[in-house]
């Protein structure tokens, strides 16, 4: 029962993963090493662990990366997203187990055959968003479904936000989660199914269409589509449902703001600007505002068609973008230096905790009449640098490693994790780390 | 003297530079290859022209391709953008000069070093916008600076359109270049200079900020920025000017309601939707459109904050977006989707005349006055086949191609039309062909 588990990236959301797959390595006979592009970040979080450790690893480096996934038994990816193909190519290669918290990209389904045929598991959307949510959905509409219902809608809402009691800044947010993602959030277009009719929100009205959602003992949020919810009536087993709608979650005002920002043009990443290096936030704004008399303030209210000492443009005036200080980035994107601006102003206190929030909503008919499932989860962290965002997400991927390592897994192929041999004892064993969802029925 | 010329590419646009050049072929000693996917379409434009040949090419197929370059001294390039990179280090590999109509990428400048050395021209942006107005704006320019002048400001603004006589749809536009173009033209942002000031129009407001521009003898056009317009500072020898714009000219009206497709996500080609052969228009402006009570059309309308009845609405209306027609088109995005309408609703009819405008405007200061220098260009096409946009488009291409045959051309390496070696000659013939530039200053 003995593996070797290599966990490739020691960045901000590998905490939770990396102390427990020390923790267990003892009583599975685990031999666990990290490998990260900064070898003493890795070695910080192994620290002196008898059965750890820390190595060097430039993942473009194709030899060095083969050689250590050689060596392993089990594969963790917490690379960005695109990264994760060639780590997928090499664990069909060399017959290893892989893992990884992203969305499953077209290319990664297309090695399902491949990775079958060598009886290798592929698990993918293991951490909390995605990830828990499509347990815990599961785990609800398994429960409804085993009732003889028939459900009817599926709404599912995730939320990384900053704790009430930390919540002390004008935006209501703060990054607890990797800050290129926030800033690209939503590029493209989302979709999703309401009363049978297709829906498709375009990254320029994304932000303006949101929906209302309460969570229980913390009051109300706002949601905004995300990404295709489309594909998951299959992978859900809803083939034929009429409403599928999966939502990010905030705090009130944040969403109104944030188009502001897409408005102006901050979250362009198409272009670099060749004199960024020269210029300060406040001849960027000059260059995304309307030529014309006023303040460069009063003419970006004036196209936003706010009010100028209103809400959102107080918030836009307290990241500072109005400022005459130099931006210090030397050919950077609009995305970038608000990226660079917001580190700064929405970083989290050492002290501060996180907040996670998520609900589903399933609305469902049994025996003529409609009801709806309410299933809550909120978790907080202790302070920045455990987060609960941490935990969430790399707790499923620990906990599903010592799943395979104890041969309890029979899937094999490429996955996410809605298959009941999955979801049951990780939900489980998530308990025991203070995780549970809530439910509730309401008559509709 | 003689040359082998290789035309790559029988669409839309190349009619004029195929007669051109076979008309030039006897007394230059030119042999004429014309290369296009369709045999057909290539054979039907060199017809039986004793030293013109019409031959099969897949662009994509290297040797084949090579093999065609290999046997030509001079090959001009009508291929779409994206594929001049590969032709161009073909050129580069088997030492033949390169003629193009496109904008010149970051990449192809980058093969300048490689050219020069070899001794070879790569003349791109030789068609008309790009192309003549580089040209034309050069020699203004010039003649101004030539007087002692300072230049203040440069702006250019060029379109592509139907005649008055035959602009009989609500859109006042009708199709005379690549459609594809059309649909996806100003993704991205485009940059200008404004008294010192540097502006950014990201893609979610180009359309909604336009100039008013009078051509005379044809009345009022509008104006919305195009691209990078400070790439031209350099290039035209106007480094310290504090304005600089260039813009592509519509009639009055078309850029409001093409603002409203932009918004409604018809130019969206970021997904494939993927029951797009099932839906009808109808069933996708629904999905584009708010949930609630209402038509969809009062309801886009209400989104759009226009009136259900009012112009733009009723543009979109005329295109059948609103009607309960199926697609036919399997997973195609919205901008494909727009594009097939389009093609449909914006077809030249045969005997339809298309226009080209062009305008440049120069302020100057001398002897402490300022003033105005306008130039106009107006060409008028004869019918849907032989069109002004492709005699524009293309005489320069054949008439550059003459100039390096005959041992005009001194420059070398990478280059677009500024230099008087090739404005001068291009320019003075292009008047034999009716394209004349007029110009008056005015007192500012």
């Amino acid at each position: 029962m003995s593996a070797r588990i290599l966990i490739i990236g020691a960045g901000r959301s590998s905490n939770a993963l990396i102390n427990y797959a020390l923790s267990q390595s003892e009583q599975f006979g685990w031999h666990v090493t990290v490998a990260d592009a900064d070898p003493a970040a890795a070695a910080a979080k192994v620290k002196d662990h008898p059965r750890g450790k820390a190595v060097w690893l430039d993942v473009n480096k194709v030899n060095d990366r083969r050689e250590l996934i050689e060596r392993a038994d089990i594969v963790v990816s917490l690379l960005p997203a695109h990264l994760h193909l060639e780590v997928a190519q090499d664990c069909i290669r060399l017959k290893k187990h892989l893992v990884t918290a992203s969305y499953v990209s077209q290319e990664l389904y297309r090695l399902g055959d491949e990775a079958r045929n060598r009886e290798l598991i592929f698990m993918g959307e293991m951490g909390l968003d995605p990830g828990i949510d499509h347990m815990t959905a599961m785990q609800r509409i398994n429960a409804i479904r085993e009732t003889g219902a028939t459900i009817t809608a599926f709404r599912s809402f995730t939320g990384g936000l900053v704790a009430p009691e930390n919540n002390d800044n004008p935006w209501g947010y703060k990054f607890t989660w990797n800050p290129r993602n926030v800033v690209l959030a939503g590029q493209g277009t989302a979709q999703y199914l309401q009363d049978g009719k297709l829906k498709f929100l375009p990254y320029q009205r994304l932000f303006r269409n949101t929906w209302d959602i309460d969570i229980p003992g913390l009051g109300k949020f706002e949601a905004y589509a995300n990404r295709d919810s489309l594909l998951y009536r299959k992978q859900y087993g809803l083939d034929e449902i009429p409403t599928i709608l999966r939502g990010t979650l905030r705090y009130p005002g944040f969403a109104e703001s944030w188009a502001a920002l897409v408005r102006i043009g901050l979250t362009n990443a198409d272009f670099p600007i060749l004199d960024s290096i020269k210029i300060t936030y406040h001849e960027l704004m000059e260059a995304l505002a309307p030529s014309g008399p006023g303040s460069v303030k009063d003419r970006i209210a004036q196209m936003l068609k706010l009010e100028a000492n209103g809400e959102v443009m107080n918030r836009l005036t307290w990241l500072g973008l109005f400022r005459k200080k130099r931006i210090k980035l030397r050919d950077a994107t609009p995305a970038l230096i608000l990226e660079k601006l917001l580190l700064d102003k929405w970083k989290l206190d050492p002290k501060d905790k996180d907040l996670i929030v998520m609900q589903h909503q399933i609305d469902y008919e049994l025996d003529g009449k409609q009801y709806r499932d309410v299933s809550n989860l909120t978790m907080k962290g202790k302070n920045a640098e455990d987060t609960a965002m941490s935990r969430l997400v790399g707790l499923p991927m620990g906990i599903f490693v010592r799943l395979i390592s104890e041969g309890k897994i029979k899937a094999t192929g490429v996955h996410i994790p809605t298959m009941k041999e999955v979801y049951e004892p990780v939900l489980e064993e998530m308990k025991e780390y203070g995780m549970e969802l809530t439910h509730e029925t309401v008559n509709l």
